[in-house]
């Protein structure tokens, strides 16, 4: 456990860090989803830039920054790498929520995309931001070995796809009214939010100078451990957050049946449950002494977080 | 143009070639939709197989197979680039017929995705399968230069993606009650079905080896002309054919009210068109000689197939 106090009195210099990497992030974000409106057909990528820019906590490339801190990985490769992970978590929640899925109105506190557009444009905004994200892993040098650049685009593939991500959207869907046991619980999110926090990670790392074996399984359980910890901490606000403070729909869960880690285990206990994966995932770090200090930090952030 | 009795008396070899080439991709399909059905999640990997398995007429891997001869391609390699190519093409298919985009409910003479599942499924089932056509581009080697492979990929998200596949989608949609001009549908078609059926010759081609710069634009105008060509045909064919000889739903272009070749040239000049396209096709060959016979036979064939 490093939760010392040197790293207590860093905060202020970790919200500094958070937020300039967020502005970093936008700013790529802003040029990779040009060409501009102008440019036909002008609606889809009007409404493509509606679904990435201008929100989100940008968990994801914050945890690619971090991860690559550590493999002295060049910023600007690292901001390309994770850019492309959020483009495919922004896609994710704009298929999610359409009224097929979860019926969902409100994100990141504006309408959702199809309710802002339409239907068939928002299930054409996520089908092009999929495509757009592999566009920015195979388009721009993010790290010396195209091998290695190849292997890092495939890693992202599996973990978007029926394997990661999707295949996780799809345990869900057939999980909805049933209760389901703590493992099964974790089988579901390890795939539908987990694999695209832990591949986050990965490609953070592997855009710079290559870590031991050891040392690369170490980050790679911590990222386990933490994209674990964000769904239950997810669970938590779902229950005990407003519908103000989420910028998206509070309650949802209950209303529509699912099972999540409160409806299994209840407040008390999934806050505990989170807090247990936080120091798991700190022992993982353990041997990098203060050079994964910013990866603690992002763990306290995405645990202790209250939206 | 070579359009010999050579080539006419070798149609019963195209046929056997084409059967070959169908046989080889649907075998690589399989495996590459793996896990089997009894995986998690089941009904998730069940419609993928489904969506892509036993139907269609393989156009896209079939060119590039014969672009792939082109330049001496290890036709393996050429069978998983195609794969990816036609992944790609089963997604957008998924996609297309939902009720909020064309809602379709034949599709290969069986009931479509979202009929036979559900509507959160076939739209999990497109999103998965998009992804796993770039983890097919990423995991097997397809060409012995890893930098040529990533801009094989590039070349594919770009197809895929807002100025293509998807962005062709997006005019589709905005162009439904309105007469378009004939440069107006051309931009559309280049963009929806024309990018996807491009990017598949150049793949197969690049699966070899490099072609001087010239031979590749001829082969890439050829793709080009034959992408197009393919798309008038499409027109005729939904305005002339039965539903039976489709597999899909006839007559739906004019009862959405979309602006196509026929509606906006009647079916005559349409016809007309397609044959011009396909001899301007042909002279873009024109300095292979034999060697590009292959591609010929599958201009013929797209031109002037009856479903």
């Amino acid at each position: 456990m490093r939760l010392g106090s040197d790293r207590v009195s860093n905060s202020s210099d970790f919200a500094g860090w958070a937020a300039a990497g967020q502005r970093h992030i936008e700013a790529v974000l802003d040029k990779l989803l040009l060409p501009p409106p102008q440019i036909a057909p002008q609606r889809l990528h009007q409404a493509m830039r509606y679904a990435v820019l201008g929100g989100g906590k940008r968990v994801r490339p914050l945890l690619a920054f971090a991860a690559g801190e550590l493999s002295q990985a060049d910023p600007q490769r690292v901001a390309l790498a994770g850019a492309a992970v959020e483009i495919i978590h922004a896609y994710s929640l704009v298929h999610d929520d359409l009224p097929c899925m979860d019926d969902d109105v409100l994100r990141r506190g504006k309408p959702t995309c199809h309710v802002e557009y339409d239907e068939a444009t928002a299930l054409l905004v996520g089908d092009a931001l999929q495509s757009l994200a592999f566009q920015v892993m195979t388009e721009h040098t993010l790290c010396d070995d195209a091998a290695v650049q190849l292997e890092m685009t495939k890693l992202l593939a599996i973990a978007s796809g029926s394997r990661g991500m999707a295949g996780g959207q799809a345990i869900d869907l057939e999980a909805v009214g049933k209760e389901l046991t703590v493992p099964e619980l974790e089988f579901m999110h390890i795939h539908k939010t987990g694999a695209i926090i832990r591949v986050a990670a990965l490609l953070g790392l592997k855009c710079g100078v290559p870590l031991s074996l050891q040392e690369h399984t170490y980050v790679d359980t911590f990222a386990k451990l933490i994209g674990l910890a964000f769904q239950v901490v997810d669970d938590v606000l779902d229950a005990d957050a407003t519908t103000e403070a989420l910028g998206k729909t509070a309650g949802k869960d209950a209303q529509q049946g699912k099972p999540t880690y409160v409806s299994t285990m209840g407040v008390t206990r999934a806050k505990a449950f989170a807090e247990e994966l936080r120091a798991d995932a700190m022992k993982a770090l353990e041997s990098f002494g203060d050079r994964a200090n910013r990866l603690r930090e992002l763990a306290d952030f995405i645990v202790l977080r209250k939206s």
